[in-house]
């Protein structure tokens, strides 16, 4: 079963704001075994909206569409549709009397132009929007299911899960898709695929391996069409299975969650705790940490030593270290390291030292210079990454590598 | 000057990631006077792909396609322009070098499937990547413009900017557009609104005024249009000055800059030094100095004290303001900010304390309650804030508040 989604207004074509709702509703459709082929923005365009739908009937048996529903004149959204199927607009007592209860509960004149909000093309099915002003819309014809939503993000979400997503599971005799997520860290997407070469080449029509590459990191992500769920999941697994036995030593998660969240899970379960020492990093491995509800299980928090001085006063590295070997140095890294592993007392700790540019370079210590240290209880690992010169990714490379040290480490 | 943007590959289909880079694009299209006609996100499908371009090809003039150019099997972008134009397929040198180069750099050995992304259909361009391994492609056919571009973030946005937006305004004639953007923080949107309606009505029909709030923040910028460079700045210019002076007290910065580049902008200027002491923000605030080039000729660095322990050791808060007044109290918070002062020997400090969530309040100091101090050589702000629930907006909400406050104190 296909779909495909249609946002109208021009906020998302002027990149004013990105669009949330799209990646939503894929994935509440993806859930339900309805594969989404195409994802349109459009603008505030009669003719274009028409154009839109009439391409999308042709590839998808349901075609969402959410945008252009609010009362001010740019929105055009169900004028369109009534046009799109010849029809002309009826007063819907059920969305007149909802527009009617939200006005008076917000003790606001019901407007005319309120009021217009009641009217409706007039082979459509009323949504009753519970959130809002707007109501929705869903049109059954010749066999292809449109529903317009609001653009309003939770008066779209709302009106999904509570209406639209069971209704389409009653209308449809729906597949079942299952998705099987595998994080690996510190390996090239070529040199993954080459490893697993034979796996996926064995893989059956109805599963399908896709390679997510994002800094350093890979997700394998195995996607099974089906329509017998137990027999499916047990299919999708067994080749996960497969996959993760061949290149475990550089899996992460067997599970699609960011890299930070697979290592603070690793440590929370083993009962550990971690801090960081942080210079050319500034704080960002911190903050991908701490931005997980739970982290103050595991994370204890760190030094960011941006200046010398705040090496040697937080982490008690020693003055002759940074000038004899300078602050971008094993010697450095290793002592602090070891300073945030005595001084913050946790049992596993980060250390990163590096030149994250553009400039601070030089011809022996080239811009991208990084030196990182892990170390536990019992073991350090110590070693140097010569990166790009950009700045951003030098930083993004260095806690995501880091963090593959450290979860090789646990 | 119209365009379209395709978006090929699953992730976004399936809702696996949002898509960021169309409204990036967007962006930055509208900024150099292109309008964005569509943006359509397609699967990795041959006859997909194809359907897409045709249809793109009726609607706009440029068309700007990112994704499915990596080494693996489901990335089928150039073999399906190929297709498209017609044409054969070509080893590029300049696209091997780069290869080659890249895999020599980090001593890899180069295999037969990377060599074959220096393949790319005869008629193009090759827009050299020095972000990665897949080269760009630049297709002149018709009198239509087709780039494509790889869909990771960074590649494609040093790709556009360096590359491709400026060759589109060599190739084009495009109208002059010149923006001002004024930067404020403190002030809602709707109040802005009202101080500069009077200057907003007598806007000339060829400048336009956008509010873009975001967390705290309000952008207003200013959109003029038009053929002569000069007295078109001149205009802008005008106007933003007079809305400058009307709101001065929230201004930030004159620029569209980040409003922690315009806050480490003016400690430049000062040459003075800040420091940081974070719990609830857990290196955030860090991380949003750190990210800029030359932040370590102001920022020295500071804790993350997560753990009260850290609070103790690294700030040398007392452990009977911890047991007495908590860790999220107006005691403990002055007492971070000026442990930093001391401890980091800076000119200025921010110390921020709370709860992020989602779990950790209690009747008296719900989830979103946070205390920041700002200090600087012979002054002290600290104030109190009730957010929401949410943890990654009380985080991000947090560090703009505490950037905010330091902006009034310089």
């Amino acid at each position: 079963m296909l779909a495909e989604i249609i946002t109208i207004g021009d906020e998302i074509l002027i990149g004013q704001i990105v669009d949330t709702n799209s990646a939503w509703m894929a994935q509440q459709l993806n859930s339900a075994g309805i594969r989404v082929k195409q994802i349109s923005s459009v603008s505030d365009d009669r003719e274009h909206i028409l154009q839109a739908l009439a391409e999308a009937k042709k590839r998808a048996d349901i075609i969402l569409i959410t945008g252009g529903l609010g009362p001010t004149k740019d929105d055009i959204t169900k004028k369109t549709l009534a046009t799109y199927f010849n029809v002309g607009m009826i007063e819907n007592q059920e969305a007149l009397a909802n527009v009617t209860r939200i006005f008076a509960k917000y003790k606001r004149p019901l407007l005319e132009v309120n009021k217009q909000q009641a009217l409706v093309p007039g082979n459509c099915e009323v949504i009753n929007n519970h959130n809002g002003t707007a109501p929705g819309m869903w049109f059954n014809e010749a066999g292809k299911v449109y529903v317009s939503m609001p653009g309003v993000p939770f008066e779209m979400m709302y009106m999904m899960e509570e209406q639209v997503l069971p209704k389409l599971k009653n209308t449809f005799k729906l597949p079942f898709i299952m998705h099987k997520t595998i994080l690996t860290v510190g390996e090239g997407e070529s040199f993954l695929a080459e490893r697993i070469a034979d796996i996926e080449d064995n893989l059956p029509p109805h599963i399908k391996l896709a390679y997510l590459p994002k800094l350093g990191q890979v997700r394998l992500r195995l996607s099974g069409y089906g329509e017998q769920e137990t027999s499916l999941a047990n299919e999708v697994n067994y080749y996960a299975g497969l996959i993760v036995d061949r290149v475990s030593n550089v899996v992460a998660a067997e599970d699609d969650i960011p890299l930070e969240k697979a290592v603070l899970d690793k440590l929370i379960a083993q009962g550990k705790t971690l801090s960081v020492a942080e210079s050319c990093t500034g704080g960002y491995l911190s903050h991908l940490f701490t931005q997980h509800a739970g982290s103050s299980q595991a994370f204890l928090g760190g030094a960011v030593s941006y200046a010398n001085e705040l090496k040697e006063s937080i982490l008690g590295v020693k003055n002759e270290t940074l000038w004899q070997y300078g602050a971008v140095s094993e010697e450095m890294v290793t002592e602090m390291v070891q300073g945030a592993l005595s001084n913050f007392k946790s049992d596993y700790a980060v250390a990163i030292t590096g030149i994250a540019g553009p400039s601070g370079g030089t011809d022996e210590k080239p811009v991208g210079t990084v030196w990182i240290a892990v170390a536990g209880p019992d073991n350090i690992s110590v070693k140097k990454y010569t990166f790009g010169n950009k700045r951003k990714q030098n930083i993004e490379r260095t806690a995501i590598t880091a963090m593959g040290l450290l979860n090789t480490l646990l």
